[in-house]
C-alpha cells in the first residue's frame, strides 16, 4: 500500500489511510512523516530514512512486500503528487516484472488544496501544478511550463518553490508571470499547512518573492479573475463576459 | 464551514470533515451528496436541492449562518476545486461585506488524485486541471488552455468531460492533444471513483473518446513520459535526459 497522509496532522488524514496503516505489518517512510504518525504505529516494524533515500526506501519496501509482508509506504499529502506512488510501481516493475503483488494507492489531500482552503478559494477555476525543483527535470522544460501556464491564464500552484540551493528559480517564475499578468495579481503563500507553525500570507505578483518561501511552502498565483475578498483569495467560477 | 467529502464513500473523508459535520447545526448540499452522508446527519436540519440550485443553496446557507446557526455546506471531493467554497465566499461578501462571520474551508481528496490512485501514478509530474464545461467559461478560453497544456507537456486532468448536451468538447480536446502527442499516449478514465459502480479504463489518445465518458467521470491524459506498467499508468518523476 502507498498511503497519503494528507498535509499534516491527523485531522487531514482519511479514514482509508488510517485503516491502511492499521493493517500494515511494516511501515516505510521519510523519518519526519514517521514521527508525525508515531502514535498510530505502536510497536510495529518501521523502516525510516532521510529525504534523499527515497529510491532505497522503495526498494526495501518492495523487497519486504515480495517476501510476503503487508507493507505501507507513507507519503505526505497525496502519494501520487510528487510523491512515492510512481516510484513504488517503477521499482516493483524492475524487481519483479511478472509479480502479481497488488499495490493499493490510497489518495490524500494534496498541498495544493490544503493551501487553497487556508487562503480562501483560489482553485475554483482551471489550474496548473508545477514543481520548481530542477533536480530531476531540466530547467528549460519547467520554464516552458511556466510560460504556458501564464499564457493560458491558469491559476498556478508551485510546489518545491525554493530551497537553500535553489534561490533564483522562484524569482524567474515570478518574472515570467509578470510578463502576462498585472503586478497586483493576488498570490497566496502557505507554509506548513495543517502542521505546527502554519503560516498564511496574501500577497501579489510584485511582492511575493520577498516572503520567506521555502521547501515547506506552497505558492498559489491567481489568474486574471482572482480577487481578494475580505482578505481571502477567490477565483470566481464564471468568467464575466 | 464548507466541507469536502472526498470522492465518494466514508473511507475517503478526512477526520476534519467528519468533525465539522458533527459540529454543524444545519447541513446544506446537493441532494445526492446529502444521501451519501445520511447516516452522519442523524436528525439534524438539512437544506438540500438539485444540481442547478447551487447559488440559491449558498444564499440560504449564508442567511442561516448570519442568523447565528453553525452551518456546513458540503461539496464532493475538495470544495475548492470547481466546488462550493468560492461561491460561499462571494455570496457572503455580497450579503454582508463587513461581516465578521468566519468561514472555515475543509479540504478533501479531489477527483484528480482519487482517479489517479486507481489508475496508478499518472500525476507524479507537473499537471494541469481543466473543466470542459462551457456553461460559465467561454469555449475559446478552454481551447486555449487545452493548447497550452498540450504544448507544455502537462499531464492533463479533465473534469466535467462530457454530458448529454455537451458531446463535441471531449472530441475537440482529444484532437488538440493529438496535434502535440502520439496517438498511443496513455489516457486513463475513471468513473465513480470511490462510489458504487466504480469503473477504471486504461486507454490511449486515439481511442479514449469512444469510452462511456460522462459527468461522473474524470479523464487523465498522460504526458510524453507516461508509460503503462503492469496495466497501470505511471509518469516517472524524472525526465530521462
Ligand atoms: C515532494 S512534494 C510532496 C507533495 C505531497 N505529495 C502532496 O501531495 O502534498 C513537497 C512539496 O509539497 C508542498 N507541501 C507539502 N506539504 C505541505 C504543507 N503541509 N504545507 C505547505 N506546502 C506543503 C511544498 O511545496 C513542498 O516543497
Ligand atoms: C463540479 S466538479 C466537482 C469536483 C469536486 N469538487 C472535486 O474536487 O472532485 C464535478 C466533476 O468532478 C469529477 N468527479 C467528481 N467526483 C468524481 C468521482 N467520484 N469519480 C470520477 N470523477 C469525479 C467529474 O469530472 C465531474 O464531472
Amino acid at each position: 500500500m502507498v498511503v497519503g497522509l494528507g498535509p499534516g496532522g491527523a485531522e487531514g488524514m482519511t479514514a482509508g489511510a488510517l485503516e491502511a496503516l492499521g493493517q500494515a505489518e511494516v511501515i516505510v517512510g521519510y523519518h519526519v512523516y514517521i514521527e508525525l504518525i508515531r502514535d498510530l504505529i505502536g510497536s510495529r516494524e518501521v523502516v525510516s530514512s532521510g529525504m534523499t533515500q527515497e529510491l532505497e526506501r522503495c526498494r526495501q519496501a518492495v523487497r519486504l512486500a515480495l517476501s510476503g509482508k503487508r507493507v505501507a509506504v507513507v507519503s505526505s499529502g497525496d502519494p501520487g503528487v510528487y510523491g512515492m506512488a510512481g516510484l513504488v510501481l517503477e521499482v516493483l516493475e524492475q524487481a519483479a516484472p511478472d509479480s502479481r503483488l497488488s499495490v493499493k494507492i490510497i489518495p490524500g489531500v494534496t498541498a495544493a488544496t490544503a493551501a487553497a482552503a487556508l487562503l480562501g478559494a483560489p482553485l475554483t477555476h482551471d489550474f496548473a501544478v508545477i514543481s520548481l525543483s530542477d533536480r530531476l527535470t531540466p530547467w528549460d522544460l519547467i520554464v516552458r511550463r511556466l510560460e504556458m501556464a501564464a499564457r493560458g491564464d491558469f491559476v498556478t500552484v508551485l510546489y518545491n518553490p525554493r530551497s537553500h540551493g535553489r534561490q533564483i528559480q522562484l524569482r524567474q517564475a515570478g518574472e515570467i508571470f509578470l510578463k502576462h499578468r498585472p503586478s497586483e495579481t493576488p498570490v497566496g503563500v502557505v507554509r506548513n499547512a495543517g502542521r505546527d507553525g502554519e503560516e498564511v500570507w496574501v500577497s501579489n505578483l510584485q511582492k511575493f518573492t520577498g516572503l520567506p518561501v521555502d521547501m515547506l511552502t506552497t505558492v498559489i498565483i491567481g489568474n486574471s479573475q482572482t480577487r481578494i475578498l475580505n482578505g481571502r483569495l477567490v477565483t470566481p467560477r464564471g468568467y464575466q463576459t
